[in-house]
């Protein structure tokens, strides 16, 4: 019995862009995710952390991982709608999925924010076939250490 | 008689960021200009040339050099807007006063950018101290290169 | 039974720097090794395989892989002796242990070098828990993608 | 009458590489002179300062400035050789003229490092067209910043 293992909290977006279908960890089980939280006006994200998303995905498209970016607005709100988003994701040439995490009620901190307690923008979340959070991280992450958590990620066979 | 003199366009703005009064070439007549044109959804704009241009701004904030921001935007008009620009100058940690280029009538390119006949962004403009245009480029300026053409040109006496 | 298995061929060295005992590749069965490959005046050696590896070797000092360092001389063999080496390993920061690869008779190439078939430096070759070719790669190696392959390997239980 | 000019010692040199007839600063005046000293065997110089030197030499060769190269040894006297100078300015691509520091008596430090009182390596000298010191720095210089020197001292007029 493993009692450190902690459920990834279900997303929680208000709209998707590059997908058709809305993206549910849920029906990603089975599957090792990377979850990129991002703000389009954030200086770390736009100069490393999406370059660096943008590359893995690219790297690993032929493996089952998921990359999924998330816009986590949590200041700036009026600068950075889904209208900016939309021009900055094809700007930056963004193929996979984003979502834009969901606003909550009198408070800036959107919903997906709050259930995972992100301390600002980038972070990173590695999420392992069974559902449950291999890795959270706020700020850049290091392009070795990066690969090092995704080769083991991609190394663990599910539980099931 | 020097024939290969270009009079530098006058800026038209419709808001400026990071002043109180609005500038004009003219004001700055004497002094040795560095114009940058940029938009806050240019990738090349916020790797390279805003940073270039931000540390040109301090690295010569003892000499007579004027730094002038200029948002040319051609693109996206709806998601780049004051709003979005204001946060972005915020972030990005400008201090040098920035311009909004002037919306045209129908005609996506602004005003200053048609008279300069700019290609696209970013774009820089090395003005003398006679109000001439020294060099004009589009795209990533080389950092030794900007150094040499800035050393020229402040080491020039005006014609006056 | 597989068939695609290559046994790593053992080290050919003729003098080690930074450990007490020659290090030998069947003394290291049971841990995965990083086989690093130089020459002291090659560029890209220089500018970002030698920095990587060092930077692997103390980000994985915890774990059981083996950082090992080979200085495969096949050009300018006058100029790069170990007297120059030596210098080159205190000057450039490397604590991982470096073998001189042992020169054959009448060829310019060192032994390991041919056992190996490196087309040049820097080449690079990862080996499993159970002593054989995992990877093998030669110039320069993305960050991300080598932390990816470390972190499968590091992720494989030996055969035994 | 200006009493801060300091005149530029005389190079001191027991060989030459990738110049048929020594070099002298005397037969320099009226150019100006970019002196970069170095050691092979010195990372920030490898990394850093040597390809600083190549691009400036590449940018400004159709203008009149020098680029000579010092080979300053100070410390691991036995690992950097002529032989190994030779090769290393063959695999590093440098085609200015490089002079070796000469060696003094009794002192591990080379007799121009001595007369410039170099702090270590890499070093810069900048020399006006009447043969003086415009510039010396110690350890890497900023890009913008070296350009902008350049710039200003390709303007400057000689006294004569």
């Amino acid at each position: 019995m493993e009692t450190n293992r902690q459920r990834a909290p279900e997303l929680q977006v208000s709209r998707w862009f590059n997908t058709k279908e809305p993206v549910t960890l849920a029906g990603l089980r089975g599957r090792p995710v990377l979850l990129h939280s991002f703000q389009m006006l954030c200086p770390g994200c736009v100069s490393h952390a999406i370059p660096q998303a943008r590359k893995v995905a690219t790297m690993l498209q032929r493996t089952d991982l998921a990359v999924i970016g998330l816009h986590t607005v949590f200041e700036h709100h009026a600068a950075m709608t889904p209208v900016s988003l939309e021009a900055f994701i094809h700007e930056y040439g963004i193929t996979f999925p984003v979502g834009v995490d969901m606003a909550g009620d009198n408070d800036p901190i959107p919903l997906t924010m709050r259930a995972y307690r992100f301390q600002g923008t980038p972070s990173t979340v590695l999420i392992d076939r069974d559902g449950d959070i291999a890795y959270q991280g706020f700020g850049q992450e290091d392009d070795i250490a990066m690969g090092l958590r995704l080769g083991m990620l991609l190394s663990q066979a599910g539980a099931a």
